[in-house]
């Protein structure tokens, strides 16, 4: 592979570009335009494989022949159904909830009841890893019909895949073939990225030895945040702002001018390109050409010029989903929770990684506090 | 202060040594021996403040006066109530969960259900650190009492202190005032250690602009983990092995020489001393003297010499913790979440300053896996 470039040291980063462990999971950036999962490029896995393939490549450690692939698929099916007690806990939790505050109680919650065995081996961590991934819709969507619609839904559904099912329990109604493989081509690429901060956060977590649904649950609060997992619901709220091309760009050239940063541009990590945006993208065009909404691709690719044009800055991954998504009737609100149902695989593979090195996690710092000072008595503290 | 005397990097430690960010809240192990909160010696904390006063010290960023700790207390008091969803959810984990899970469980959906309002600023953040603080004792003894009793406890107590509400909930009636204070100086020692795992977990989590709640639920999956926060349950399993001070030294000599590691003696970053184990060997002495269990602090001291002997290795924090909750009548399965309600005022001060740093934690990696390859057609795949 590849010698890397490494891109300079950022100062908004902290460990930036320091090496905190090995991986053989993923390379990403090399050359500034590339990504592989275990060797793999990532526009072979996205036009050539299922999600659970890639699901397979990174939680098992190769890609399944026919028959692994059937029984994988068997097992996900089989893992979709939830237990009562999770159920009761989604169910008390409130509407207003952030859908990954949701997300993260219900793994939490699935932790208690069916928590992984042989914590100290891998075949428990990869046993809740295929479990996760398939129980990951089950539960964002129950909560979600049961809190905003009042409806109990069942989650054992026959769809053979995971985005299948993923949007079979949204509408309520199997999807076509044509949006089931969209969805399925998104989560691919979202599936995983190296050393990234959620992914990070995992293996710190599992460097000591934790139990799976612990990792997970540091990958979702730390995915939440707003400098990471949200932006392809803010490029949402950019595309959805105008009604045709010709205002976003006036518009777009005025916030340009007013130095505001538009979120789904650039990459901290990519300096040429964002290898994911084609395909995205791609996606994204044929969905408004069938049935979706041409309006909001052609706004889309329109800010997607103006950028390069103003500011040399490419899409990335967030830019194109975020149409994508919405033409597949995605609510903006569960754009992060399906990053979430795809990343899943990654970082189960980097928790059983980590552990398996058999190193803990624990940098230094540099204290920049008090000198040594004695607790004065409580009457002579200033409040 | 002292300029640190940095010990060599470890080889089962990854980013040992090496600095991940700034920070005022703590200094540890400098010259090998010593412990600051904000400045302040942990000797002179544990034996002049409560803990009330170092969970104020490390949230709020000062020691406060007699009216701003009579204050605190009575907002800690205040929210030591749960809402009703969270105890449905509580009520549906079941006795056989680690308490761990359940802590981290409760402690999501409470996040579900009083989310953090202001997100990107701090007085949101500090006012969850202050409701965690009050309500982790309710969370965890509501959940000990319903799934292991099938009793519904009043979490609303009027102790004066957390300590006292812990062991009040935990006994169902208020515990004296000697016991109080040994616990409560036990959660003082505990409360903050810098860049250990959890907190390192919890700040990569803040580092996104996560709320508290993800931040706080990422350093109890940390702590949870066998090599971070259990030693001091295994220590109790340790001392409870031996009925006589002169059966352990034998079995211990015995096992030392077949190399077994004994849990509870020497420290990752002390070299000499832990300074928090003189402290909590005086309390765990008082305890057997005043009506507790004297040969339980025999054997332990009678080990202390035993390991200093043979192995020159100094006992920490967590070598005389465990007979002390024991002998506070503490199960042994609840001795780590002691620990998170402890740590989490040291957690929030940290992902509180993570935050305002607005820096972001992303690390790289050392690749080490396959060179790029093609993905095969799945008929040309082998299992």
């Amino acid at each position: 592979m590849e010698a890397p470039s490494s891109p300079p040291p950022k100062k908004s980063v902290a460990l930036s570009g320091i090496a905190a462990g090995e991986t053989a999971i993923c390379t990403v950036g090399r050359n500034g335009d590339n990504l592989h999962y275990r060797g793999y490029p990532i526009l072979e896995l996205a036009q050539g494989c299922a999600f659970e393939e890639v699901g397979h490549l990174l939680i098992h450690g190769r890609l399944p022949d026919e028959a692994a692939l059937s029984q994988y698929r068997q097992r996900l099916v089989e893992a979709r159904g939830l237990p009562h007690e999770v159920l009761v806990t989604l169910e008390h939790i409130p509407a207003a909830t952030h859908p990954m505050d949701a997300l993260r109680s219900g793994v939490s919650t699935l932790g208690c009841v069916l928590p992984e065995k042989d914590e100290h081996g891998t075949a428990g961590a990869r046993d809740i890893a295929d479990r996760l991934l398939a129980a990951l819709p089950s539960l964002l969507l129950y909560w979600y019909h049961f809190s905003h619609h009042g409806r109990r839904i069942d989650t054992a559904t026959s769809d053979a895949s995971i985005a299948g099912q993923f949007l079979h329990l949204l509408r309520g109604q199997p999807a076509s073939p044509e949006h089931i493989r969209a969805l399925d081509q998104s989560l691919i690429l979202y599936a995983e990225h190296e050393f990234n901060a959620s992914t990070f956060a995992n293996r710190v977590v599992a460097s000591t030895g934790a139990d799976l649904y612990s990792c997970i649950c540091a990958g979702i609060g730390a995915l939440k945040g707003p400098k990471h997992g949200g932006a392809n619901e803010v490029a949402m709220d950019v595309i959805a702002r105008y009604d045709t091309a010709d205002q976003a760009e006036n518009d777009i050239v005025r916030r340009l001018g007013e130095h505001e940063v538009v979120i789904g541009f650039g990459h901290p990590v990519y300096t040429r390109v964002d290898p994911r945006s084609a395909v995205i993208k791609t996606i994204a065009q044929r969905l408004g050409q069938t049935g979706g909404n041409p309006r909001l691709f052609e706004i889309a690719e329109r800010l997607e010029s103006v950028m390069l044009r103003e500011k040399g800055l490419f899409p990335n991954l967030d830019w194109y989903a975020a149409p994508a998504y919405h033409m597949l009737g995605i609510p903006t609100a569960l754009f992060t929770p399906l990053f979430v149902i795809a990343r899943t695989a990654g970082w189960a593979a980097h928790a059983i990684e980590q552990r398996g090195s058999g190193k803990i996690i624990r940098p230094t710092a540099v204290y920049t506090g008090p000198d040594e000072r004695h607790v004065p008595a409580i009457e002579e503290r200033s409040a």
